[in-house]
């Protein structure tokens, strides 16, 4: 092998920068020429495919967002449009690429792994959601600002003496909720794996206002979990206490990535180039257990994130150790 | 005088702390003695007032909010609600109050200095909407926390060639709009005093997306001027390109104060105890062109903010800024 | 058993006071009453010991450093001494103490649990120094401040074109300068475990210079490597370029924990109370290949952080990649 | 006029790439043309000059550091060097240049004045010691990261019931001391124009270390004022309290801008091309009691930035409000 592509798809995070360059410098020091694919799938349709030489791959190790863009591109699903993808790596003579994102990005690389291009898959995304690895790059960043924001807000509950609804997001996966929940202190915390239904969520809240001292409470809920103006009116009305909703929305996603997050992207990026020396294809690099690990991207898309039911017993010890004085 | 009084009023800002903990040091330091009254004018009324000593001042330094609370209190219009606070500082001897808020805690300020209780105002909020002064105490560590989410969302904007449109405090003042804009870059800034119509954000928008390398558009604009999921589908409509809106809600008003918040709110706050030490009352202490100064509430409240004109030629000169390439 | 007390001891660290917390909210939920010990084993000797239902635990979740304080204590390894300590808890009905902190605070630990105090030991130090488990409760903290501060450093290297060195702690543990290293792209990175002659860095600095479009240099070393200043002194004559070191002292310990470190120290602090539940005593809970475990002290105290080969391999590994464009 | 140059110079500081952002675009949008000059004068004499066109302005807007870098370049002393430099600017038909620096890149500017170049001087640097403006494009920045840093060294000091010495930056300007001090509650602070003397400081902290609850002393330093390890080990011993030295060195330099020093920069930018447009030369642009103007380089060079009474009874009362409990 002596040419190979990286480009990011599905939503950005932050650490795709420093996968990207990790990438791009472990392929060159192993005598491999990179490329850049800008704005993922839809980008390789296009041809758009510049050497990573060309650029200064540094200046973005702590940039968030992803500087070779991504794009939505439900196009990629026809095998026809695929085909000229290929063709456009197959004249420069680009034998492999890595794929960074989520996992419909994962989707459209076994697709390109069936169809002989040699593929790695790295997680990207901040949601956490997919099942090869235990973090995926831009999860710690995210809950950082997550955890950031509820901080603020609890000054602000505090102050006041209010309930706060504060809802973050996860596509279907509740670490983010649990764990900045975990780490601010949030009263009371749920998700799609733990979906209390809204009347208890009130009769919680309604508990908590009568503990001595108490200033303040702060839900946390994983987004499409509740409809929170609803669950505002229906928390307030229960406990009499003023309550307000905060759907963070996208200040979630970009941001400076932590330095974890740089350390595991570089970590991945340097196993996917170590994975194509050796010839693999259709692998999706993740941490497991502290190690760096491969794992068939046909697997990890089939793979349950988490068991239900211990991710249950968590939000529940959570929530208890939270609501307790 | 021997004994003053201090208390939050309104929605909590940050910088709050600092200025409570300079009105009483520098309130002993001039051997008055301090009384802290906790949760605004309903605690005036309840009477729930305790001497300073009694806390570490130093210990909320550097915390967000108000740490002697703040609560809504309408009942405090009525004359007999207020007379039952005026006793409650009387029967302590306490002859002074140095009220921190916004306007509608200068207009509870003023009742009492007209009452015959020494009365000094400090202006703390987050939306500058107070015209003695150039900057109210919150204002400086809000707009902070807008930048740095505006510059979170940027990076998702350009990953994605997305507009989006982020909503922002402000109470009828454009200021943490405007500036906030200017600061970061966004293409396009509208407030109350510069509303711009609906139609005219979208075309604006429109011709933006057609520059060549334009990866992004920010809409900067102030909460309560704008259907914002309207305006988002609008400009979605009209421009063709993805559009998201984003309110920043209560992430705004928390956080670490920032350092000039930290010292103007101690400037503020030893002003306000030499004001007490001169006689003086119904003042509100403010800084304006560079200079600590008082100006009579009443004063204070009738005054217009800024010359809407000013602020209009300042707004298209902003919007011209950042929308040329 | 009916009370437990906890203390801090050594070196404080971000994570601490969540730990605190867990601790005491876990017990009190397993009908455990606890209680906090003051400045360490000098706070155990001298009886200051208060219920921690006393305190606000919340207050300090977002707060650095440890608010129920740390302090050096040699005389605790005499037995007299121990004595009374020991004593002091009795007199309470006090029968087991978990202690935070560094591998010092652990030799206390295990000299508690031989004279029959029910002792767990919990790793609370930035260095990541503590062998059984993989991160200690401040690493994380610590790492991103360090990042944080190598990011600035780098804006002025860059933007005059010098070579910076940076010194960071770490105890005798080379992560902090590996993993900060690896996260800002650090060109060279010299350890105990890695600990480069002054004249090869020099060499590879010069090298360095010559690449086209190199515009700075960082160098990060681990704390008691070098002698900094006379390093400056040889990379400048060596180079050409100015050299400037950095010591980047006692802003590495304190600030804001980050969402992780609030999680870690949660998790081991609810582990802490299981295993007292359970009954055990002379345990040190760590975080290993994700699973929260328990290794008995003395075994913790005697085992070696991790392979130096391993080590020299990652950092040879990370060196390559910082230095190729 | 038709085309204009830019360039900094001097140390760097946050907010430089945000006046060379604002210069080019205001400039262009009154049909200028706009150059950016590499590596201040050295750039100007080796004819480092390219249009501002071919880069994307807005990329630095949140980056610390100068984009178009800056150097020590002491042979621009020399009329002959100058004459390159003009000759340079005169091939290209550049008849205007906006330097962007400290008092050392003043004196090039009224230079290039002289010699008949169209110059503006914009106050670009950290220290805030340019006494044509209030504040100086960087100060705002460093002065929060200073904060920052104190506010996590003070974190330790409490931890552990220590005295810090933090020694920053100023250039002989106290304002990064005084008001960092002000803004952490440091009980000491000491100057250029304040300095005291060191068995002074010492005795200070002495008597603070017996105020009942006193856990911790901050001394903050202005840089070159005392030999700080020498200061340290004399408080040591005074006070017997553990003291350690924190000099902040090149941390306090870079980062990302702060939002008042983003709308500064941006503000003076546009007001430099303002003046060239009305035939001005020779003219610092500064904000002074908020208005940004102009005044002579000459007389600004000449100025005395603060009159020295007026600082030290600030500094006075500063040391008062902090030592006080």
């Amino acid at each position: 092998m002596k040419k190979i592509a990286i480009l990011t798809s599905g939503g950005d995070a932050p650490g795709m920068n420093n996968a990207v360059r990790a990438i791009a410098k472990h392929a060159k020091a192993n005598n491999l020429e990179a490329y850049l694919v800008y704005e993922g799938y839809k980008g390789l349709y296009n041809n758009q495919i510049i050497p990573a030489d060309s650029v200064d791959l540094d200046a973005y190790i702590n940039h968030g967002g992803t500087f070779i863009y991504s794009a939505r591109f439900p196009e990629f699903k026809e095998a026809s449009v695929r085909e000229v993808a290929i063709n456009n790596l197959k004249k420069l003579g680009i034998e492999a690429l890595v794929v960074i994102g989520g996992d419909g990005s994962y989707k459209g690389a076994q697709l390109l792994h069936e169809a002989g291009v040699k593929t790695i898959g790295l997680p990207g995304t901040i949601d956490n959601d997919i099942a090869a690895t235990d973090y995926t790059i831009g999860y710690d960043t995210a809950l950082n600002t997550i955890v950031d924001a509820i901080d603020k807000i609890r000054d602000t509950a505090k102050s006041h003496q209010r309930i706060m609804i504060v809802e973050v997001m996860g596509n279907g996966c509740g670490d983010l909720a649990l764990y900045s929940g975990l780490a601010t202190g949030a009263e009371i915390i749920a998700t799609n794996q733990y979906k209390l239904p809204e009347d208890q969520i009130a009769a919680t809240a309604l508990e908590l206002t009568k503990q001595p001292g108490r200033r303040s409470i702060i839900i946390v809920v994983s987004e499409k979990c509740y409809d929170i103006k609803k669950l505002e009116k229906q928390v307030q009305e229960t406990t009499g206490w003023d309550t307000r909703s905060n759907p963070l929305n996208h200040i979630q996603r970009g941001g400076t990535p932590s330095a974890q997050e740089r350390i595991l992207a570089s970590l991945l990026g340097q196993k996917a180039v170590d994975f194509l020396l050796e010839g693999k294809s259709g692998i999706s690099v993740g941490i497991i257990k502290n190690d760096i690990v491969g794992i068939p991207i046909l697997e990890a898309l089939s793979m349950v994130n988490e068991s239900k039911n211990k991710f249950v017993q968590k939000a529940i010890k959570f929530n208890k150790l939270n609501q307790s004085k």
